[in-house]
């Protein structure tokens, strides 16, 4: 219907494109081609000449690459189709829709609480750091400096020193920490961001590697190691209690390995979870720092005694990448499938008549069903758009993942009763008629159809994740395991060079020692020497 | 009691430093010197030498600068004396803490819940934007471009298009727009996002006007100018009346003349607020953009007729200089004073005990206090710390603002009541004995004076605004107001080349010319030519 099209985001893989959309088209999936395009481009944005591109009825019915055939295509495809996002006009860049954006603030509504109830408080720090602070860190310099953008201009002129556009926040939170410090009594520091920040990556992904992404940073510091200690393992027990609650991702908590730890920490906490593709994602991380960066920028206190000591810290971060854990643990080939916990709409309502006398009615019924559900918190939405068929809706809403759907037609308002869809039961199976509309009735019934919801997502990801761990014994067994796709575990407490050999032999890197660990002896199934510890190898984003 | 400070920013005013810090020590404000310092440089943050600062017994009761002697030191030393700000390391940034950060949340608590109810959905817009599209339309390069930080280095390497940190989102914008909106049922398409934004501001204020701030900005387009132009009405009106109900500040909403108008807008509603020192502070803009970026960026819809059209457009922001204006509106000599409905906390208990025995019965009841009024919805903190006095946390909280401070001791405990203070009612004025512990009565008294509070607070507002404006009817006339440093309100119709003469001549700008108007004719103060408003001339931020 439109048909000029004028950016090189949609022209780039010009071949490819018409069929994309018609894919769309088919079901009528939206008629904005506002598909996700990989190769959008940050030159010649403007530049680019008007092309015709037709939009002729679809020949394909499927909305999106189903998963099993191409599981990177259904990503891209699910994130367009259900409006998460899309390119920004800077290669690497994204912008957050208002649909996968309402993730990110029912992530941010859970953790913001549980952060405030922990005893921290927000508060911002500005995001241009002076070139000459993340040198000051060893580590930490050598683990970020070939990611940073750089701002060289500002107001017209050439910068006397560079500044870094934060690809975290240690340095300059250090910066402002040595001001603040001064005594034991200025202990604990506690505190968290909400904030963008970039990170030049070279392969980006949306959601889970981006140019600029969304996070929250939580920077403490403390009096002695022990409470830098408990404080890291809180946050990154806050993570797993809000991945396993909310997200319904059964994530596995442990230690990075030397190799994997936080450029500037002296130990790395993770979350990691196993995507639909079996492969790892890491989700979430709590640091201990140590006095690294208090050494670094001389942040030190007067303890009781009167002695001079440098803090103790750590730092933790749960970004928007985990929107895209959410998508790939759950999605199937319908779209995305979102834990009621977290979705922005709960309950969809479509209305169903057909002849003109019977919509008053429907209608009356659809609003009074909404009131009921609204008013008793759930997050409902009712599409009662005449441009689309009931039957569009159905896809559309299985596509964007709300848990329950409601159908209300006639026949319903007469027996004053509903039809109820759930998303995570296909067909059939997952249709419930006759629901009586009586208010405390139908409330109760959906309050538990949405709580079986929750706890089913969680039940079929973990059973999911434990068959896809397999308990290794030797070098050789690691390689099959990970050759078939799968996350190896086995005892560990060889080198960190072996580490690398795994790594560059099998592209598997060691996600974790899980903090569940089993007992008795153990044996490295690299070295044959004794292991205090199983570590689990994976593939990862 | 610390002596080693390390760092430029205190070191910068050294002669001026000891005596600043004694200022505060007088009252034993707080022994961290994190006090704003102007000076704070870019270059050699880490090459300072340690400096031994002593830190006497202090000969100054005054915490801050009254604020008649001089209303900007004032306004500095309440930022850093409350604890709301304190500045970055790059010069003209500020870093926002958690106490200031509070009043940033509880303006966003609002504002984001109006936003909604009117039809806006969050989202997110990255913040690199490619240099040509800021060239795009005429009149937003002009405005923008000497205010750019430009990011030119990425991932090590120079880049092939320069990258502009955002100043604000119009171009970006509508680029996605574009290929977004296709048809009339895209539309209205109404978003707001919460986010950063650089401008090279050389004259730099903390929080009136900084290098980096926080701001939301609402971006809509419709398919008519009417529907655009009430869009732009709606949004200065939301602004309004959170500036009146909740900031207790009695802004006076607005047109701006052509001038003053936003580079790229049609038209630029504003809301301009009287500061203490009877300065104007612009405290919020809603744009009608007209076509100006659908045009630049061929954002284009088919109506229903089949004609392509471009979108009409409107956009619209507040930011952390709100906050500014807080201050600036309520503070007096004692410090900061908060209207109770953004005050982050709105009753400070203060414990009173000296024996040893009287800890226990004192502390339960403050408990028991603090209980009811959480449980009532009331933001009360307690403070029970034993490193400082009663004396010492009663001028702390009305430094912070805080409304009423609850005064508790064992005699309290005896009689089962409280003493009440309220922060804006200096002295034994403002103060209440025995007001009854009884949760109810409790509940409901504290309750009603943190109304009263409120209404004072606005009412305050609105007796010094309207006695500090002044109807001009010549060129002297207006003069002799400004150089008072007073408003004057004129009738206007002159040209732009007159407005930039009484600019130049009086430093005076147009603030707006205002929705309420006299009734009747009027005759230009500047030309003797019919006028159809009168326009409000002032000094402002």
């Amino acid at each position: 219907m439109v048909s000029l099209l004028r950016l090189p985001s949609l022209l780039a893989p010009a071949a490819a494109r018409p069929a994309a959309l018609l894919r769309h088209r088919g079901r009528c999936l939206h008629t904005s081609p506002a598909r996700l395009c990989p190769a959008a481009t940050t030159a010649g944005a403007s530049s680019a000449a008007p092309v015709k591109m037709e939009t002729r009825g679809g020949d394909r019915e499927g909305q999106v690459t189903p998963r099993s055939t191409d599981f990177n295509a259904w990503y891209t495809d699910v994130i367009a189709a259900a409006e998460l996002a899309d390119y920004g006009p800077v290669r690497g860049t994204m912008v957050i829709r208002p649909y996968g954006y309402a993730i990110w603030e029912a992530i941010q509504d859970y953790l913001n609480v549980k952060f405030k109830e922990t005893g921290h408080s927000n508060m911002y720090f500005p995001q241009f750091i002076p070139y000459s602070f993340i040198e000051k860190e060893a580590s930490h310099v050598q683990g970020f400096s070939p990611e940073l953008a750089v701002v060289t201009i500002g107001g017209g002129k050439e910068l006397e020193e560079k500044l870094v556009v934060r690809p975290t926040s240690e340095t300059i939170v250090n910066h402002m920490f040595t001001k603040w410090i001064q005594s034991y009594r200025d202990l604990p520091l506690m505190i968290n961001q909400w904030a963008n920040v970039t990170r030049w990556e070279m392969r980006t992904k949306p959601f889970i590697r981006t140019l600029e992404f969304l996070w929250q940073e939580g920077h403490t510091a403390h009096a002695t190691l022990e409470e830098a200690e408990k404080e890291a393992m809180q946050m990154i027990d806050v993570y797993t209690k809000f991945a396993y609650e909310q997200a319904a991702i059964p994530v596995i908590p442990g230690r990075k390995s030397r190799v994997e730890t936080f450029a500037g920490a002296d130990r790395t906490y993770t979350i990691e979870a196993m995507m639909g593709d079996k492969k790892a994602l890491q989700a979430g991380t709590s640091h201990n720092l140590g006095q690294n960066f208090s050494r670094a920028f001389e942040t030190q206190f007067m303890d009781e005694n009167g002695q001079l000591e440098h803090v103790w810290q750590t730092s933790w971060a749960i970004s928007t990448r985990f929107v895209g854990g959410i998508i790939m643990t759950h999605g199937d080939d319908a779209g995305l499938m979102l834990p009621p916990r977290i979705a922005p709409i709960q309950v969809v309502i479509v209305p169903i008549w057909k002849k003109g006398d019977e919509k008053g009615v429907v209608m009356e019924a659809v609003a009074s069903v909404q009131n009921t559900l609204k008013e008793a918190g759930i997050r409902v939405k009712v599409d009662d758009s005449e441009l689309r068929t009931p039957g569009w809706k159905f896809n559309f809403y299985e596509m964007k993942g709300v848990p329950i759907r409601i159908e209300l037609g006639p026949r319903d308002v007469k027996n004053r009763s509903v039809v109820l869809s759930r998303r995570d039961v296909p067909g059939k199976q997952g249709k419930e008629f006759g629901i009586s509309m009586e208010p405390s009735i139908l409330v109760d019934h959906i309050k538990d159809r949405l709580e079986e919801i929750q706890a089913s997502l969680l039940q079929k990801a973990i059973t999911f994740r434990d068959s896809n761990i397999v308990d290794v014994n030797s070098y050789g067994e690691l390689k099959e395991v990970i050759s078939e796709g799968k996350w190896a575990r086995g005892p560990w407490s060889a080198s960190d060079a072996d580490e690398l050999k795994v790594k560059e032999e099998t592209s598997a890197t060691i996600r974790c020692f899980p903090f569940d660990q089993p007992e008795g002896a153990k044996k490295c199934f690299m070295t044959g020497n004794p292991a205090d510890e199983v570590a689990i190898f994976a593939k990862s984003y």
